[in-house]
């Protein structure tokens, strides 16, 4: 039996097909569409997010509900400002689909083209940000994917407003398809999309740590996104202080909340004992609580600093998200190398050196998706790494990793044109031999001529 | 409590970083020590794959082992020539790893290389094909990733004394390390192997369609490979006779027993009564085995045809891979579309046509990994790609699609090169704009400033 589920994602697979082939234009027009049509129905949204929030209110009460997620659910007139803004910021990025990526002529009159392509259906699950929705779902427009929402059942309100509103602009505007958006219902469960891997292409949470693992642990699907964000500063003997106080501070402390601050400090033993003075004084009048191993410690305890202890185990293994710091002398850049390699959760590290063997040794051996030399680990991002707009951070060694922009919902087909080749030409006791030249042509042209 | 085969694929990872780091030069002269002690050994591979075909004989007697199975086991002097040339085939190609992809300048001195690098660790799953051991340990080698291997019981002696000759010979080379190329003994089981997410990267198959489907059902690891290849030919209205002859014979002919050769034929009813008795007849002469649907079969049958049968719809879902063709008639090409996005494998169909908007159309709408157009489905294939060396055939979306070669194996790292650049400047109310200009400049080059 086909569940209601299973319903709505083959409307969407099916529907993938066509809106993988709408031009750019098309798309542009549905995109502007969904950004006026926010801005018309400001009143409805606040107000349908308004029940939302009293319930939440109530969960909150009886605490079953954080005062965080309540925040986040909460949508105001600035933050609607937000959503417009961000679907006009998509309609100026690139379309990703249809680029001719390479071509290469097998023989004369039969060349090969390698064309980037919509991955198809995506897969969002989300805790609750109503926001998620427009900025997905312009995402996935432009670059042409069909896509799931689930969201959480204390935004159920929100979202489906936010969610009716986009579709039927969109809907409107001629050669966008029908049914390439689809929202769950909350009664719906997660586990059940979760299961649908012969629909589901990709799948993009977004939401706590655990939230991500949770979803990674319980589908064949492939996962865009990362759990933890444990990221390292490890200050070798070669490094410049001056460089070393302002990427360490940085990192730490511009903005703690997120993935890409650090959560530990690495530092050369040799030159801990010119470094940490300074350093410390630093974290310490920005209120940084610091966990020493018991050699830093050792240093540490004769700095008059307010707020020290010692770190386990745990810490090594710990994501704050908040002003606490661990810090942990090592002998050599490769003991550093390997906590951080042991450690880490391959997202984020920094070295601060002036020694060109050591970055390159660094650089070379850390396994991580970003690697900074002499630079603050809160530069991994959509945004500084010029994306225009960010879909997730990877930790994935397969297909995107790093901050990912719309090329991470592109993957290519191979086209190859032809006049009644066949391969038997090319096989057998006197083979045609192949030119395999590289040749300058995009698809779109060979398609006009 | 460590199991034997997870303390062999955490020495694998562990050796994969430094293995990752190690340069061209290195990594050719090991391929090279590989090829001759493959040459030096071939008395030794030889008696000990006697010992396999021996025992395999005795199953095959007993009906546990089919032909083709005992076959694909043997190793002859010529294999071993073939697995010579193979890795010699490797040392030509360029390394994949190590490439600057792009740089973009985020601000003056500071740099951002996207760099492709290893994935880090394969395993590779194979049935009795010993072949498999060189052929994808020289790809892996070169590219830079450590590999478990987990081949049949069948081949336990050949796999072991060629894994033994070639990881004693790579590991001679100085600057290779120890431990990145694994074998797993029999009695340890491929369930356990599927189970290390945490560890493993990426897995490659190499077997039957059952095999492939069963480890990619059982795994939360990304599979590269495909289980069916239905492939499809539709003949379009517009279709030039000729070419559609030599394609759809070629397609199904050339060599069936392969996951690119087309299973079923979709013929546009307006020409079928012009195309098919010619069409109908060469296949004939080829020994081909042809069903027809209800439309097909009353054009059929008058055809004097000495081998036709009625299709059912499990037709529609068979590869043969064999001298059978399914043969369907369909009234528009929309209707031959939603056939082989509904009954196809993402792999490999082509349309024959002299129509642009068709042609178009059927490129846009057809969800395969390649599309031929008026060219033979068979040459969808690494070798004909111009790949130098397949590493399979991925009817995945993510990552990497279609014929895959060693570019199939990297993936790429961030590295941001600054002098103490920090998030806090380009932040809050008076941030500093980036630059964000793609600059020609690679990674290589600056590390060597």
């Amino acid at each position: 039996m086909v569940t209601e589920i299973e319903k709505k994602v083959m409307e969407a697979k099916m529907a993938s097909i066509t809106l993988a082939s709408v031009d750019t234009q098309t798309k542009d027009r549905a995109l502007e569409a969904m950004a006026n049509a926010l801005d018309e129905n400001r009143d409805r949204i606040i107000e349908t997010n308004g029940a939302d929030l009293e319930e939440a209110g109530r969960m909150k009460a009886e605490g079953k509900l954080s005062q965080a997620l309540v925040d986040r659910l909460k949508v105001s007139n600035s933050k609607i400002d937000g959503m417009i803004s961000g679907i006009r910021d998509v309609i100026k990025l690139e379309d990703p689909s249809g680029k001719t990526m390479k071509t290469l002529e097998l023989d004369t009159g039969l060349d090969l083209y390698q064309v980037s392509c919509p991955i198809g259906l995506i897969g969002v699950i989300f805790e609750s940000r109503p926001d998620v929705v427009p900025q997905i779902m312009s995402l996935c427009l432009k670059s042409g994917n069909a896509t799931i929402f689930k969201g959480g059942s204390e935004a159920l309100n929100s979202n489906r407003t936010i969610f009716d509103i986009l579709v039927k602009a969109m809907e409107n505007i001629e050669g966008i398809p029908k049914g390439a958006f689809q929202l769950m219902e909350t009664r719906e469960e997660v586990m059940n999309l979760l299961a649908l891997d012969d629909y589901i292409d990709l799948l993009i949470p977004r939401g706590s740590n655990e939230f991500v693992k949770y979803i990674q642990d319980n589908t064949k699907i492939s996962v865009l996104g990362h759990a933890d964000g444990i990221c390292h500063v490890y200050v070798d003997t070669s490094a410049d202080m001056d460089k070393a106080y302002d990427v360490c501070f940085d990192s730490k402390v511009q903005y703690p909340a997120v993935c890409n601050a650090m959560e530990t400090l690495l530092i050369n033993k040799e030159i801990a004992e010119d470094f940490m003075p300074e350093m410390m004084k630093r974290y310490d009048e920005a209120d940084v609580e610091l966990r020493f191993d018991e050699e830093s410690y050792a240093i540490a305890e004769n700095l008059g600093l307010k707020n020290i202890k010692r770190a386990t185990d745990e810490d090594w293994k710990t994501e704050y998200n908040e002003l606490i710091l661990s810090v942990k002398l090592v002998d050599t850049i490769e003991q550093a190398i390997n906590h951080i390699n042991r450690y880490g959760s391959h997202h984020t590290d920094a070295i601060i050196t002036e020694d060109a063997a050591k970055r390159k040794q660094f650089i070379d051996l850390v396994d991580s998706s970003s690697v900074m030399v002499n630079a603050s680990t809160r530069f991994a991002d959509g945004f500084r790494y010029g994306k225009g707009a960010e879909v997730g951070i990877s930790t994935n060694k397969i297909h995107s990793r790093g901050p990912v922009g719309m090329e991470g919902l592109v993957i290519y087909k191979y086209v190859l044109l032809g006049n009644g080749d066949k391969v038997s030409d090319y096989a057998g006791d006197e083979p045609k031999p192949f030119t395999h030249r590289v040749i300058d042509k995009k698809l779109s042209d060979a398609l006009n001529n």
